[in-house]
């Protein structure tokens, strides 16, 4: 059996989304910005891709600017709006412990640059607090930067209060949702959010595509200098292959996404069930306020590069926390910031599931992960010792 | 007859580019940071692409940095060399005022950032004098940033000659090659440019990729924040079917290029004998020196646009100048540079050619130009007005 647990790094393409991309890339290959018929049906291809995208969100197709991905979307919002605030005189950030790097790092290089930035708290798991972030905001507050769902332990943060808390206070509110686009209901109308970021490939589109969506009213600042494309927001020439194939991609996920998310969370919570039942094991993250398919544990004793490799030899592709992340020896700190202890942090186990899982999947990953702890744990003279140590205290 | 003449703007992807491309978008689409085989074959196929690349060019891999295009190559590339230059107290730019927007604006930017920017004057075919070069580089500069071939007019620059007076001076050197790799000999053990941007689309490749390559011994400073990725230098989920087409059509393009470009040459010199026979038209850039396919002509009192409506009614799908500018009224400030007067400037016409044109296609567009420009002038009141004026001063 072969079982790929790992959706959270990256999904495999739909066939939609392959089929909708096929004629971009041969054909129809014009530059949207050519006069002539070809350039044009590149554009309207561009256009219709907009508005499938804008329609899923209940957006405005001119609020959506295609970009490279997650990451270059994230990287846009931030210096957009610490840009505007700046010039408005305003030069404080607010943004979690817990963020993806790729709004971390931003926001690292934002303070090198001059401006203060407030990280929240969020409880053991993972939620941040209304009331810390109202208490967060300052006079000079130009922005607040809150994960829709985390990448490593699905946390859904409750956006909607918090994007209102900053709507009452006049601070531009983003959010980082490139787990959560495509997986779990986010409507414009009633989310309230300034700005939001999503990538294709972690919803079955292709790598290499995404999307920033910046609410009417407001215009994000070019990051890629150049050309005069996304309404001269983002220069350099549209990859209109595969700003088509993620239309297409969403849009599927969206026809499918309240059956598939039922679904999925019931044989999330098949799993994490069956994970719970293995001793010295931790849930990380909340138990239901969580993406459908996010399970994330760790476990006492246990190596998580080790348990990988036991369990991709069984067949299970999994993760140890992101998979930007991956080969880095830090603890995760998604998990510290929680206040996992650092070996915990270490430790942990990620299973993503993909919406084709099934319930016999699941009960195979629950003997597998059993077995491989079990394994590490026999082979770990460090617990041997510990284990017996705590048997001789309770004798 | 339908002829496609407007490669500079963006080509066809090879058929060699889209099958390479195909496993990446389907089954092999795990993400190269991931640690199980799905992962690292990703990683695999990432690493051969690069190390294609840097065959073709002479390079070592790790000189080789994936990005989302020309556009952020060059975005990238001088925001690394200011960000580098200004921590060493060097903060003056060298560059051409025809050189492609993605590098004029972010000059643009840099100048309101600090940075002193001198724009190196281009004689009337388009070429910078080395000896103009060697008199602006100050004590203080940075960076010396001058396109490979321009998109426009084509022009080849003598980027060996630029980058050895900048070696000598101990100036980084950046050339905007997106024209012209893949279509002329570049290798960069002889040329000596420290950076050059590459977009993949203009050589047969998908649109969404490119590259940046930055010699040994210098790092580029990040442009994306995020996730460990290339090296720390790129952030985002590698565009790993992006970088594998790239590779492909690169290859193709090599195996190809000496036979494609005497080819090209021989036709682009018939294309340039033709339209030259038309009168009161005249050729912007040099006649030799420059891409095999570009062939870049004004013709006196023929507005650009509407020459192009024309053609594409005949079948023909040309440009007026950069697709990137493409709807602008402004005129072409490559040809403002040669010093074109702003009516020619507007009303130029460029054909570049694909690999497989042929003379028969040659000798369809010449007659073509010369219909479409006799309907345009004879609908002119204006140019008739001054052809009777010039008739009646002969007389």
């Amino acid at each position: 059996m072969r079982i790929y647990a790992d959706n959270a790094s990256t999904t495999k393409m739909s066939r939609a989304a392959i089929d909708a991309m096929l004629p971009y890339l041969a054909e129809q290959f014009g530059n949207p910005s050519s006069p002539y018929a070809l350039g044009q049906a590149a554009k309207n291809a561009l256009e219709t891709a907009r508005e499938d995208i804008a329609a899923v969100l209940g957006a405005a197709p001119r609020e959506i600017y295609f970009t490279s991905g997650g990451t270059e979307a994230d990287n846009q919002a931030l210096r957009s709006a610490a840009a505007q605030g700046k010039r408005a005189g305003k030069t404080h950030i607010v943004s979690t412990a817990f963020e993806h790097h790729a709004v971390l790092r931003t926001l690292e290089a934002l303070r090198s640059e001059g401006f203060a930035v407030t990280l929240l708290p969020v409880d053991e798991t993972g939620l941040v607090e209304p009331e810390a972030l109202a208490s967060a905001i300052r006079e000079d507050t130009c922005l607040v930067s809150v994960m829709a769902a985390n990448n490593e332990i699905g946390t859904l943060q409750p956006v909607d209060e918090l994007a209102d808390i900053c709507r009452r206070r006049g601070v531009v509110f983003h959010t980082d949702a490139v787990q959560a686009v495509g997986h779990v209901e986010l409507d414009m109308r009633a989310l309230g959010a300034d700005m939001l970021s999503a990538s294709a490939h972690k919803f079955h589109g292709p790598k290499g595509a995404g999307f920033l969506y910046v609410r009417k009213g407001r215009m994000p600042e070019s990051l890629l200098l150049g050309g005069a494309q996304e309404r001269g927001r983002r220069a350099g020439t549209e990859n209109v292959a595969g700003a088509v194939a993620m239309a297409a991609a969403l849009r599927e996920c969206a026809e499918h996404r309240e059956a598939d998310s039922r679904r999925l969370t019931a044989l999330r919570d098949r799993l994490t069930e069956g994970l719970s039942s293995i001793p010295h094991g931790i849930l990380n993250g909340d138990a239901q306020r969580r993406l459908p398919g996010n399970v994330n544990f760790s476990f006492e004793g246990v190596e998580g590069e080790a348990l990988l490799l036991l369990l991709d030899e069984k067949g299970i592709s999994a993760s140890a926390g992101s998979a930007c992340a991956a080969g880095s020896l830090q603890p995760s700190h998604v998990l510290l910031a929680l206040g996992r202890a650092p070996e915990l942090a270490r430790g942990a186990l990620r299973l993503t599931l993909g919406e084709d899982a099934t319930a016999q999947e699941i009960d195979y990953m629950i003997r597998a992960v059993r077995d491989a702890v079990e394994t590490l744990r026999a082979h770990s003279p460090a617990w041997q010792e510990r284990m017996s140590g705590r048997a001789a205290f309770l004798l």
